[in-house]
């Protein structure tokens, strides 16, 4: 099985206490797509750039098989730009400019050939864009979506309206706690399941994730790394790994969400060891499988 | 086998978002010993109070079976009194008075009972008591450790001295990074394994805890609870339960280590429930084991 994911393709400008990369390649649909080809293909991208985006990058993504059809190109347009600044300990991110340019009046047309996707992962994105893609698609076994405090913010209302719609929502312990006002995360993470998803995955960064239906609750511990280089794109590693398994397996169930959630993480880890997807390049499958094995003992008691 | 608790026997008032208590009975030994009385016999406290320590709380402590004979009454002087505040969230804790009293000309003197015990819990206290207490000791099978930001700025260099005579040290995130100048926490606490001891266990409150040695790595959960009323001992729980534990199988192998983590975690999380050490009076052991399962099915995969 293959995976549509939707999301933005950027060029992103990091500063980190180390080092400062201009215009590299990123956004959530990048970052998502790269981590579930390692696991699963077609990979399906829809997203949209301008006229500056560079052919290197667009060779990049060929490079790991991920199907650019619905990769718009608006050739009298500027590619999204974000640029953001990480403290000392990666623990807070300041954003320092976020130029929309060709995203702000992106309203995709899913290709035929992407309509009857099986495992839809909705990137962050606009809610009402979100909504209009599952409304495109022929009824997925698995609809998944990610979101940020700014729609919590700005469009609840659109907001809710998709999440209604989602089967799993993925997001940040802080947005959790912004969305429902509950400080307690599992008391969040309940009230999110009454808008309608039947699974919440809570991403906490450095401290893993949980997730949580009516009946289950799952703890999945973060890769324990020494060398973080630029976080940028660790969710939506975790997100896009997490769905590339599912559909790899083609099978929804606990025992499976729960591996899915662990490769996620897997790959988010390397994700986090250089900026861009630049060591997603070079990781062997043989290296993930490693990591895999090492979290599984890291955890066995 | 037994274990042996040095530590703190307070009457603590404690501000939380919903109500105040006052004068109640707290302190890192006492949490600490009712905590491993779950698992072992005997729990012997060293300590002292004041001509002011309440029948009822001595009363509390006998009823856990607890041996006092180490628990010193200064009859001419005043109980350790700790104030705190809690923010709405749990997450910031203000210390609003902290009155000595009996605990600063304390040197205990080990009744010679006491001096052959295998199990040594050194609960946060200067760092020169707890070397004496070292000293008092016959050749202990473990000792471990635990310390605070106080001791850490204050009398770095008597810690150091302690510290490279336990076999575990146990301490917060926050003071692992502080005690080090690592903000990575893998690296701070490898760090600290190069001051002496075999292994380092770092708590990192609602996120869980780790365990590192020279050729392992436990991830080990936090116990999801919905009700927190008080998070005041719960670290003091958390070292008491894992020492009794590891007393009551007299092994300190990795995988009883991994065990006794697990189920300090779940003393901590009943702790947490109510003040002081109110809840702890009426846990039955098999709601113990119950929440110790539960914990193994979190972290399947």
């Amino acid at each position: 099985m293959g995976v549509l994911v939707v999301g933005t393709v950027t060029l992103d400008t990091v500063e980190t206490p180390q080092k400062r990369v201009e215009d590299v390649l990123g956004g959530s649909g990048t970052y998502a797509a790269v981590a579930a080809s390692f696991f699963c293909s077609p990979v399906r991208l829809v997203g949209v750039v301008g006229a500056d985006f560079p052919q290197t990058y667009t060779d990049s993504l060929n490079d790991k098989r991920i199907d650019l059809e619905g990769l718009t190109r608006v050739e009298n347009g500027k590619t999204f730009r974000w640029g953001g600044r990480y403290s000392e300990d990666f623990n807070v991110r300041d954003t320092l400019f976020t130029e929309l340019n060709v995203i702000a009046d992106f309203h995709p047309t899913l290709p035929n050939s992407y309509k009857d996707t099986s495992y839809l992962f909705l990137a962050n994105d606009p809610p009402q864009l979100q909504l209009s893609i599952i409304e495109q698609t022929s009824n997925p076994k698995l609809v998944v979506c990610d979101t940020m405090d700014f729609w919590i913010n700005e469009e609840r209302e659109a907001l809710e309206k998709t999440i209604e719609r989602v089967d799993i929502l993925i997001l940040n312990d802080s947005e959790a706690k912004l969305l429902t006002g509950e400080s307690n995360l599992l008391l969040a993470a309940r009230a999110i399941l009454r808008y309608g998803p039947k699974r919440v995955i809570v991403k906490k960064g450095e401290h893993g994730a949980i997730s949580i239906t009516e009946s289950s609750f799952f703890s999945a511990p973060a890769y324990p790394l020494t060398q973080v280089t630029d976080p940028t794109g660790a969710g939506d590693s975790f997100a896009g790994g997490f769905m590339g398994y599912l559909a790899s397996v083609d099978d929804v169930s606990e025992g499976s969400i729960r591996k899915a959630m662990m490769y996620g993480t897997v790959v988010a880890s390397f994700n986090i060891e250089d900026f861009s997807i630049n060591r997603q390049k070079s990781v062997q499958f043989s290296e993930i499988e490693a990591r895999y094995e090492e979290l599984q003992e890291a955890v066995r008691f």
